[in-house]
């Protein structure tokens, strides 16, 4: 099969963006995009747009983003994998370029959260869980939900709310160096424990906040890429798996499922041993939608043994550094998490820094290996998502 | 590059199905379609599901559906490309199939119209055209899109009503014999031309229903398909174009240059003359949510040259035995069009066309060439896809 390269990498400002409508957002992503390829639109074959919908009364998001940018007449389709969009997008425009349909893809990741029709943010985030039984039965919001997991965590190994608030610290401190983050400031220990509560042991520091955002990718073959590019980024490998709708299917609440055998079916392709993981990778981006999903995730990656995640926390070993750094852009919790956005703003950051090019030095991590991987989850761990990048070229 | 074979074809009764829910609605077409294909869910590596979304409150259908059908914890995401969504479920699976990612997918097309949270239908649909813009503006609703159509191609060509009921005629005699069309009644003439108007020229019986539906398809590599089964029907090429979303940038409205693009790169791909097209199908699957549709369809497929398309209805060339069948199934006219299942079921309808599986003999093409050819509109003009398929082997 074919090698699949990023050419192309843009990223709007994430925040409260109701000073532009969903294309002009989706926009600052895709001529930044472009730009840093070298490339116009023409050359753009094909296109997918990550959007959750929903947060938008306009239905067709990748029609207008497709028309104010230029893509029209462009073959395209609007992906949803719930919190994992972006990846979703990422993905159809790899398998297409990957396929031979074409030799250039663009992936385009957009949210605009604050013109939602619908004013209750709870329940539009609670669709996004078990929405016709847990949600309209039981009220189980969002954070209600990952509330499960930090508790289940504390009971079973000894997680203290301190060690979330290392995760917080951590996502506020490299916002603050990110100019595209939606926070931009630190916060301390004694800011956080006095947090507001959300559903506890969840505060509203350990909670991801509702973001505007868009992020742009472009993928090319590897004959196209050379034309243009002298420094190419690699899509080595990627897994994908589901998760069950229904929290009483779930066996194990300190662990996602589905993003565990995601990363499991991208070490595989990659021949790599989920135990030696954390020494492959010089960076790496998780799903930190709440703080809480930050720790399982290094289980769930092989960066830390089960029940030994939290120590990576209280030891700052996933600071630029330490074990490995992840979340160096601010993650979601700081940077922001625009849903569609998300998993293109993952890869947009992680080809950045495997290049030297993270838009700010104090985030740039040391690159040994060459090598990044993205960890993106949908909905409550409904949908898994891994992506290995690479500087050096996969050998087929 | 990879060779991609349809192995399981399955198709719901489309109609009011308010006995069922989402999930139990697109069981009914996976069920089916494991039984064609005589494999179980744990070989299906991936599945697409093509929902529109907005007509269901379940925000999740992709996991819901997924779990309810036994296929979690396989890769999945949702793809929505307006009223041609199936057939971007079709491009998924089958980019995922092509590009080596896995051996077999299955696509699965699904919409439950009669559940919609919101009543307004008209404002619902019309947000697959121009919402923000021409609905909330100018209350230009979807019907009165096509109308647009169907006015431009009367003040070009002279194109009569009784022309357009030609269209509606052919549609129900079909449906009246596929088991599993919303509509199973012949109508007349009279009956069409005094039908209630919806807007001018079209009428109540120009119109594709409100329908609840599901279909899914297998797809497989030439290897897997090889060892299941001695009859697999090819995916030749597909072609896939997007159309700019305000009427003030459509230069002609006699014409959808999406779908007339998405055409000729089939065409292109398959080395297929479009003035010859019309030889090469044994039969052929057009998007006609309004009659006026299906005629511009024939055109812009090369089935006739511009403006004479209308001649193939006037002399009944799109029946069995006529010039080239057409929507010999029903059509999104008496079928019915649950917007994410229709690409599907028309992959479904002609797979079993050229393997003479027809659920009835009165809907039976004679396969000469074994090639048929799908086509697959999104919003009004927004998306254009187009498919052809085939019982020979395509070389590579």
């Amino acid at each position: 099969m074919r090698n699949v390269a990023i050419i192309g990498t843009g990223h709007s400002k994430f925040g409260a963006r109701t000073d532009v409508n969903l294309q002009e957002l989706a926009w600052e992503a895709v001529k930044q995009a472009l730009e840093e390829a070298n490339i116009d639109q023409k050359e753009i074959q094909y296109f997918s747009v990550g959007n959750a919908g929903m947060w938008s009364s306009e239905n067709l998001p990748a029609i207008v983003v497709g028309e104010y940018c230029g893509l029209t007449t462009k073959g395209t389709m609007r992906v949803e994998a719930a919190c994992a969009s972006g990846s979703a997008a990422l993905r159809e425009a790899y398998l297409a370029v990957k396929s031979g349909e074409v030799d250039v893809a663009m992936a385009i990741g957009v949210e605009q959260m604050h013109q939602s029709p619908n004013p209750n943010v709870v329940e539009m985030i609670g669709r996004a869980g078990s929405y016709f039984w847990e949600f309209e039965n039981f009220g189980l919001t969002f954070p209600g939900y990952y509330a499960l997991y930090a508790t289940a965590y504390m009971a079973k190994y000894g997680l203290k709310e301190e060690d979330l608030g290392k995760i917080a610290i951590k996502a506020h401190h490299y916002g603050s160096l990110n100019p595209y983050a939606h926070f931009q400031k630190e916060i301390s220990m004694e800011e956080y424990m006095k947090s507001k509560p959300v559903a506890w042991p969840l505060k509203i520091y350990d909670s991801s906040p509702i973001t505007d955002g868009a992020a742009a990718i472009i993928l090319a073959s590897e004959d196209f890429a050379r034309k243009v590019t002298d420094s190419p980024v690699w899509i080595v490998s990627q897994g994908v798996s589901s998760g069950f709708a229904n929290l009483s299917r779930k066996s194990d609440f300190t662990t996602i499922e589905a993003a565990r055998e995601a990363a499991d079916m991208a070490y595989k392709k990659a021949g790599i041993n989920r135990e030696d993981s954390w020494k492959v990778f010089d960076v790496a981006e998780v799903h930190d939608c709440f703080t809480i999903a930050e720790i399982i995730a290094y289980e769930d990656l092989g960066f830390a043994r089960r029940g030994e995640g939290v120590n990576l926390a209280r030891e700052n070993q996933t600071y630029i550094g330490g074990r490995i750094p992840v979340n160096v852009d601010g993650g979601l919790k700081a940077k922001g998490h625009p849903i569609g956005a998300t998993g293109v703003s993952m890869a947009v950051s992680l080809a950045r820094q495997l290049l030297y090019r993270a838009p700010n030095k104090g985030m740039q991590v040391e690159v040994k290996n060459g090598m990044a991987l993205a960890h993106n989850v949908g909905g409550t761990g409904h949908y898994g998502y891994v992506t290995i990048f690479s500087t050096r070229r996969p050998s087929q």
